[in-house]
């Protein structure tokens, strides 16, 4: 059984769903491992990692502006505002969502349902960098 | 170490959780893997899986009503309703639940609390097939 | 491949997080196995695990905060009321947030980002004491 380290880098622009699916599948299929786990993790807190609906782009709208009524950005409801009026909410939508997902592979196929695509739910206003490190175990 | 790939069919009649625990547990008790780690995805965006106290049914009624609150069924709500008014819902209790979870298994054993049960959360109002892919990896 | 099997035990006096990061690093560091992937479950329902901030201990008090508001303990508000006020609340908070987290070894190092810590998200008022199963698969 063999294992592979990697990352992927995404720059966010601002609050919102990025699908990643195709950059970990593009990658997946260079590997040689057929079956096995993929476990990915988000190596911050203040973005967070979703699977959700990858028709209709209104379902990743609608789950955006969810969370932002939820979890308001108001800083008279936190004391940890030092760093942003977003922070303390991305930190809390990011606790309510995934920071990891765990994945199969079988005969070199990500199994994901017909609907189903991978997201980086960035939940900061500016610019950023996010890494998601990737693991495969398998053979 | 070894692979094995099996998928659970659950039939849903509506919003509610559905424990499939025993289903999970009597697939495993007939593979020849002592220890690993089983992973179980739910195929879909719109029903997702929890861990949860398997003791009073009242807990899970409690927990169906609370999101049920908590993303009301109303379409002014949302821009994505084509699809019916409790399918956005659905997706955004996917993203506050689970669509994975990742167990462990040890000596023939699932490694559970002694009230934990496996449950699948179906969110739409009518009827639908879930798939539970399982994935056990171990020796 | 390797698998080995640990129990981390934490005694809680009460709601709020308890950062394991340390706990869990130093059992790796004596284990023999370099890479690989850790499964941590929390073996109870009315408490969960999450990935937060290690840097400012307001974060974890918002976090408390934003979460004693989403799930009040008001009886009048459940069914499951037998076990305390606090009890309902509790299934709703760990159904909101993590059962289980699967996290990567590479080169003896556990993989968190900078500012990530392993927290024990306690949702019960009273004293208790809480078991983590750690599982780690690896070579």
């Amino acid at each position: 059984m063999d294992q592979i380290f990697h990352e992927i880098k995404i720059n966010t622009k601002g609050q919102g769903l990025y699908d990643f699916t195709n950059q970990t599948i593009s990658w997946l299929h260079k590997q040689k491992i057929t079956n096995g786990i993929l476990n990915i993790n988000i190596l911050h807190t203040s973005a967070s990692l979703v699977i959700q609906e990858n028709a209709d782009p209104d379902v990743l709208y609608d789950l955006k502006n969810f969370f932002d009524k939820l979890v308001p950005m108001k800083n008279e409801l936190y004391k940890h505002t030092t760093e942003g009026k977003d922070d303390m909410p991305a930190h809390i939508k990011s606790a309510l969502t995934n920071n990891q997902i765990t994945l199969s592979l079988k005969d070199k196929k990500l199994m994901l349902g017909t609907w189903q695509g991978l997201y980086l739910f960035e939940h900061r206003l500016e610019k950023n960098t996010r890494i998601l490190s990737h693991h495969l175990i398998g053979d």
